[in-house]
């Protein structure tokens, strides 16, 4: 659990969707900074109490937090390192090397969440950010859903494979049916752009490249669109496999 | 194949992008109308040819052609009620009980096309038409695939089942994952509207109604992110079959 003190620091990670668990706010705290968050809060769902001013020293464990703290998850980055365990499921991340599309990220989150999957791992730069037209785009699962920002996809996708993770690319080049990957360890699934694909840096470092089977003169999907055909093929994979047991 | 003759006529067959083989143009014609057909041609990858006006007479049976016309497929409604007598193959079709985003449209369009399926039959009423938009989404998918706008939804439904089709209809309160289905006859995928989901009348037509099997709070995709999903597990099941043999 992620402790955040003052105005600034709270009203930042509401602003970027961050999972927050609830607010604390000291009584007789009135002004127009703390009504937005506040306001912010109430629209995400995230409760809001009023409480002594010692109550707020005590949780914030000092007295330099203006009067505002929330309690938020740990930090989407290192939550995904430990999805394995942390969940007592396989691991099941999706990584994107790049979408620039919000309406497309919204939609990957909605869908990565209701698939039951982990988290979702994007790059700082050169990609869409955690917007209000994502967080609608995702149908609220931007606020359920561990969303990691991290300033270098390949070191990522490195610290992954040493957690147990296996990386599939899905690239219309890909060698492999989609299909044919076994689903059953701890994997990561890695898209690419809208337009151009993985990065070639991106495409080295995943264990496996695969592509949809796609027939006549459009070869490729919608981002979004195939990461959940993806998604939804781990997932019946890993259903065949409980049953069968 | 149909005969589209006069200005008005081709310009809304273009307008609709409904799929045109070539559009022929009498020699000296030349005003602005003709030319706007010759742009949303050009716009559209059809190929335009100038001649003369007695081999028009004989393309459209008649004199009554003010000097343009265009060869289009078979209209997507006929094409579509033997889609598995005409590809010699199972036939896969995606019917939409009223999807209204022009995005979620043409995503759901190139799916269709990429996935190898056969068509899109969409409602004339309460859902979105074939605008810009929808083109644009389906990354020009829409010039390629049937898609048929019907009068009356449920009718074509009946059509179909004549024809041989098993209606698989997806909704959050299905009872059967998608899965379980046998892909193997000519399945049409029934899908609804984004907030709706499927109405009543068309729930009752489908033979099977199915749900993807989802956890958390999100118990629902983008509506063209389930359709992908659905068209490719179809394409999985044939496929395997096919290996099998």
């Amino acid at each position: 659990m992620d402790k955040l003190t003052g105005i600034h620091a709270v009203k930042e990670a509401l602003e970027a969707w961050r999972p927050i668990d609830r607010i604390a706010i000291a009584k007789g705290r009135q002004d127009t900074r703390v009504e937005e968050i506040v306001q912010l809060a109430r629209k995400q769902g995230v409760p809001v109490r009023f409480e002594d001013r010692g109550q707020l020293d005590r949780l914030a464990n000092s007295k330099d937090h203006q009067g505002v703290v929330a309690l938020a998850a740990a930090r989407a980055e290192a939550s995904l390192a430990n999805a394995n365990a942390g969940h007592g499921q396989l691991g099941l991340i999706v990584l994107l090397d790049g979408v620039e599309d919000p309406h497309n990220l919204g939609a990957i989150i909605r869908t990565t969440l209701a698939a039951g999957a982990h988290g979702v791992v994007i790059p700082e730069r050169r990609a869409a950010g955690l917007t209000d037209t994502v967080a609608r785009a995702s149908a609220g699962a931007l606020a359920h859903l561990p969303v990691a920002k991290v300033t270098n996809l390949v070191r990522t996708m490195e610290e992954l494979k040493d957690a147990g993770y296996w990386l599939v690319g899905l690239d219309e080049q890909g060698g492999e049916n989609y299909t044919e990957v076994d689903y059953a360890s701890p994997v990561g699934i890695v898209l690419g752009s809208e337009g151009q694909g993985l990065h070639e840096l991106t495409r080295k470092r995943c264990d496996f490249v695969v592509s949809l089977p796609t027939t006549g003169p459009i070869k490729s999907l919608n981002v979004s669109v195939a990461a959940g055909v993806v998604l939804f093929e781990a997932i019946r994979q890993r259903n065949a496999r409980t049953r069968g047991k």
